[in-house]
């Protein structure tokens, strides 16, 4: 059985792992990435090959954050978690030297990817919920880029008109209410003394903070609206909602089962599932796994 | 050249031609639904092909309101312009020794079709605003239709959270707010006199009435957050809006370009172009006629 390593790059690590869709991971890792420049994240590389040099593997599947601009195969626009990571190929990171294809792709594109090749399904539309919001589709187990490499962007939508400031640039954007850093952003800027929370303790004092409850509440409601618009629009069959903040449970996975059903139609509501991703953390890295099996 | 006989059903009539993509129209007509029913409307049939029997065609597409069921064929859900139009297969409207094939599709996603052969594009999103709203998604020149045939309802994406009542049922979906019956509804709710106007008559009056603009403008708003998310998520590269409240001029083009681009991204901006229909009125006939030229 041939063999891949994985490799999802998120904005303060780097998860790796070597192994097969059909046989699991052999190998998994975690390396931090400390200081937020072009060097040190091809020195975490270099790492990572290190760290993996024992196990056989064919390619290498990449998951990254940000834009890929299909056309220039660069990630375009700057990410505000990953500054320098802009107008460069993420296969850049790699030696020059090095004997394998580096394929990559969108993080939350190969978190719906890896998702999707778990049970049947036509659509699958997987959403990532961490520090930003990511989207994936996947249609009959492919991913959908749409015209230039920006489709899913679900993060952007606009939940208010003429709302917050996201870090994107643009107003308003699902991001800055639902992610977990637009409800710190929110809490700082209503003065909380819980701004600087994670996600456990978010949770816990959603339960005792009025303020906190209220805008956890209301990052929940928009994420319930984009999902049911992402529904009518899309009408997939799967539904998959991962990302460390899903894991931990900062967002009822069964409320917003409840609540898309309730606002979409019977049509919509026919054939569609909506589940936590099984994948967990190691999603990413089983999508670039996926990746390369599909070349 | 192979022609077929393309035929779009509205709510109020049937519009019908023979030709070919490349060739054109031979010929054009329209017929009213003067009655509501299911023998009526099977005697427009009848009508149409009495009328088009001079002209060779070698087979027949058909676009009809309302979601249709991939798996079964059917018609699902009742449409409130058309009620007994439910749980019946388009193809039966023709007599049962029709001697040839009858395809059919959603409307929005016929014009969506016809559009999209007009010019280059990999990703175009179709919308027609008329009595309703509805959307079309075609990816490298197929019809999308998600995972069970009711994908790109664009008209029941919700516009406000818990606003008006929506004739599909639901609450606050865009067509409630956007399309002509919508303005008419809530212009009726206010208690305006104004509330029978037809779109030329509600155009002009929206020069006067503050209430009849306020509405009006609202429902553009709404279409342009729409537009705006559907771009966001799907990364088309045209979009085009058609139907007869976009031909009479109800939304300004320029205006919905400009504050659609206004609230994208850069990325999503790059390659996107905001047309109106250049079928007009014909869009869902050459739509038909294509998906027969297609089979």
């Amino acid at each position: 059985m041939k063999q891949y390593l994985g490799i999802d790059m998120g904005a303060s690590s780097f998860k790796y792992g070597v192994g097969s869709s059909k046989g699991g991971l052999l190998h998994f890792g975690t390396v931090r990435i400390r200081e937020k420049s072009l060097e040190h994240v091809k020195q975490n590389i270099l790492d990572i090959l290190e760290d993996v040099k024992e196990y056989p593997y064919q390619g290498v599947g990449l998951g990254t954050p940000g834009t890929i601009d299909r056309k220039t195969g660069k990630i375009l626009g700057v990410n505000p978690n990953l500054q320098f990571f802009t107008d460069i190929s993420p296969a850049e990171l790699f030696p020059k030297d090095f004997p394998h294809t580096v394929l990559y792709d969108n993080d939350a594109n190969l978190m719906a990817l890896a998702e999707s090749c778990l049970e049947p399904c036509r659509v699958c539309y997987g959403v990532t919920v961490g520090s930003g919001i990511g989207g994936g589709l996947i249609i009959e187990k492919n991913i959908f880029h749409g015209a230039s490499g920006f489709a899913s962007e679900l993060g952007h939508t606009i939940a208010v008109l003429g709302g917050e400031q996201c870090n994107c640039g643009l107003q308003g954007c699902l991001e800055a209410y639902a992610s977990v850093d637009g409800i710190r952003r929110q809490l700082q800027k209503a003065k909380s003394p819980f701004a600087g929370l994670d996600v456990p303790g978010m949770i816990s004092r959603s339960k005792s903070d009025p303020l906190v409850k209220r805008v956890v509440a209301d990052g929940e409601t928009y994420l319930i609206r984009a999902l049911s618009n992402v529904t009518t629009i899309l009408n997939p069959d799967l539904i998959v909602l991962g990302g460390g903040a899903m894991d931990l449970g900062l967002y009822d996975i069964n409320k917003i089962r409840k609540e898309v059903f309730s606002r979409i139609s019977l049509a919509h509501r026919k054939d569609l599932k909506i589940k936590i991703a099984r994948f967990g953390n190691r999603a990413g890295v089983m999508g670039g796994i996926i990746l390369c099996e599909r070349a």
